[in-house]
């Protein structure tokens, strides 16, 4: 485990028009230096937004780096867990940074994994119709994907993050050494998406990842060169496609199903977490592709090997009290935003790295796949 | 009164860029155009957003229109009132176009007044992370301003309009006939914006409107030219300054002394509507300039003889139950989302037609006015 102090982070540049490029910094100890950056950016009060796991462990860390910079400080602090990116989760967070005076020149920190990110970002980009903010990502999840790309989000009782804006972060200070703390489980869950990054288009990275999944577990070199591959390709996507016309639906590989299996188990995440429902859609799509022919059926088992050797689930009857029938998964997925005109939008892919967008796909072949999977087809 | 059919209504365009450039439509009649001018834009299915004085009156027939046009349609009602642009209401307008499969490519059609185009267009804004909109405008104030320019938002308890996002309308729909429904009070309370508009930075239009404005009340051509005439300076100034760097800010004429007189008054539209609070600050505004010795006494005169003429309140006594003190009116303009730093900012004028931005203004001399107001100073 390399203890090394982060003179020099990673950085990745993300650079959108209209003065709206930021830096993803990546290293250990980064989050040592929220206050110093957020002094550069000219924010004279800053308001963390976290939940109460991530609280214990690095507000006051982060509130002290904020002090020490001359900021005004508050904290807000919600339950940890996806029931925090509803309704009332976005008014507590509103309310709290408007009970702080949070205005339009400050920051808002969202410290903490996707949940945070997401619902700190929806609350800062409506804020008094949008104030800055800084995306402070603990969970590989959101270092690698969801504090990258602006997109800010709630859930409603109707599906996922069908509530939300698009509103970029000033900065991503992606602290890979609060890592350690994070639990086995949700390590695994974020590695899932890193996966993802080489199943899109990589399959290079796919092979590397093979290689070198355990130094991303241990903390080791491997782990800020897997988050700075991974904030790379997703940055790219975004600055080529902001507000998903095209391309950047390729990042929701194994989401659709996902989204379905997640708004089945009633966003439980004792039952699954998003990762884990990120594992089984992506190990879907590509038996999915390959039952449709487009892929071949020893890719599909290479990539359910690859996840189910880091111990992530990829089938449908690994989901704890059940998935729901193929009905009901295919009834869920209707929700899903992407969704045009009735017809299913699935991102398949003709091998390990070479993913597509395919637009009406027929309910009836995803229904009967849906079946077979679950042996009863 | 006018019943001629509105076969070519007035048109404002509004000419902003990256293909969000809009028309603003003005007439007699115009909701009976609302599906053909929606299936123009392409929509295939509308979810009509209003309250429920608004849905007894119009919705019918902007539905039957929507129909004729081949659009499958759904209503979402929510009650009348200020109470209504809050959390709950935003979360009740979401899962109401939710269940109804509202999704991008559809349209959400706000109808009603500015509390409706508001709360309506905020979950436009953020529903599925944006879909179109159409404001179909029903009353003055909402003809005249809030449905131009494409600010949304709902209310916090912390103050008006404190959450929200910019998202323009695909189209502006003013059935100027719809006013005909309208109560005298609220008719009032528009026109106390229509008056605005003069005194912002055109003295000929305030001149025209202290000799035209009892054919605004009864449905004249007076009415539509208002409008008009309204909406070309609110677009003119949108376009140049969207986002309220600058120039937006005179809209605000008035308005920092009248969303205080709403947040002490709970907001309680039995109490205060918004033009009401909006004719105070007018008057409150100029002859707060006139004491800093800006502007001469007669034209602060001027202003609150024409506003009292057409029945409008013009100061602070006149708030039934009471405005507050001076201290509680100052300390709730600091909730306002205008102030950057602690620092007040006011719209001031020289005179009738020539206001302009005034940051920095000192607490304490705002203070000394308003006990001099109250009498107590
Ligand atoms: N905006 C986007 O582009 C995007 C992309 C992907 C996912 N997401 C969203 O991200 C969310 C999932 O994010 P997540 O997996 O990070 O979940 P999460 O934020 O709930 O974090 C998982 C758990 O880990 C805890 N935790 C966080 N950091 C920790 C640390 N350093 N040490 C110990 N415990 C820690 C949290 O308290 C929580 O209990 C979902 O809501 C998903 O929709 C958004
Ligand atoms: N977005 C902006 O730029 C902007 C600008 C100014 C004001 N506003 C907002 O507008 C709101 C005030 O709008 P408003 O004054 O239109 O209030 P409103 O929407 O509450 O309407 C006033 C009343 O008139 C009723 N009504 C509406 N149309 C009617 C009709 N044709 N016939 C009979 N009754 C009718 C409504 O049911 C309501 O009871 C405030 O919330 C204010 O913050 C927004």
């Amino acid at each position: 485990m390399s203890e090394t102090k982060t003179a020099h982070p990673l950085t990745v540049h993300v650079p959108l028009n209209g003065g709206r490029g930021y830096d993803i910094l990546i290293g250990r100890g980064l989050l040592g230096q929220t206050g110093a950056r957020a002094a550069a950016l000219g924010a004279r009060a800053a308001a963390i937004v976290t939940d109460e796991n991530v609280a214990a462990l690095y507000a006051d860390g982060a509130r002290a780096s904020l002090e020490a910079a001359g900021l005004r400080t508050c904290l807000v602090v919600v339950p940890p867990g996806e029931a925090s990116k509803s309704y009332a989760g976005y008014a507590q967070v509103c309310d709290g940074l408007l009970a702080a005076r949070i205005e339009r020149g400050d920051l808002v920190v969202a410290l903490g994994g996707g949940v945070i990110g997401d619902l700190a970002g929806f609350a800062a980009a409506t804020l008094r119709r949008g104030v800055r903010f800084v995306q402070a990502p603990t969970t590989l999840l959101a270092q690698v994907d969801s504090s990258v790309g602006g997109k800010t989000g709630i859930n409603s009782g109707h599906g996922k993050n069908l509530i939300g804006a698009f509103h970029q972060p000033r900065l991503v200070l992606a602290d890979t050494a609060s890592l350690d703390t994070l639990s086995e489980r949700e390590m695994r869950a974020g590695y899932a998406e890193v996966a993802k990054y080489g199943l899109i288009n990589d399959a290079a990275f796919f092979a590397w990842c093979e290689a070198n999944w355990a130094g991303i577990f241990s903390g080791g070199p491997e782990r800020d060169e897997a988050v700075a591959i991974c904030c790379r390709a997703k940055a790219g996507v975004v600055v080529r496609d902001e507000f998903e016309h095209g391309e950047r639906a390729l990042l929701n590989l194994g989401h659709t199903f996902a989204h379905a299996l997640e708004r089945l188990t009633n966003y439980d995440s004792a039952r699954l977490v998003h990762g884990e429902a990120v594992a089984i859609g992506l190990a879907l799509a590509f038996r999915f592709s390959a039952r449709l022919g487009l892929c071949p059926g020893q890719e599909a088992g290479r990539v359910a090997n690859h996840l189910a050797l880091v111990g992530l689930p990829t089938r449908l009857q690994a989901v704890p009290g059940g998935s729901g029938d193929a009905d009901a998964l295919v009834e869920a997925m209707g929700q899903d935003k992407k969704v045009r005109d009735g017809a299913l939008t699935f991102i398949l892919a003709r091998g390990i790295g070479a993913s597509f967008i395919a637009p009406g796909i027929d309910r009836a072949e995803v229904l009967a796949f849906l079946k077979a999977e679950l042996g009863a087809g």
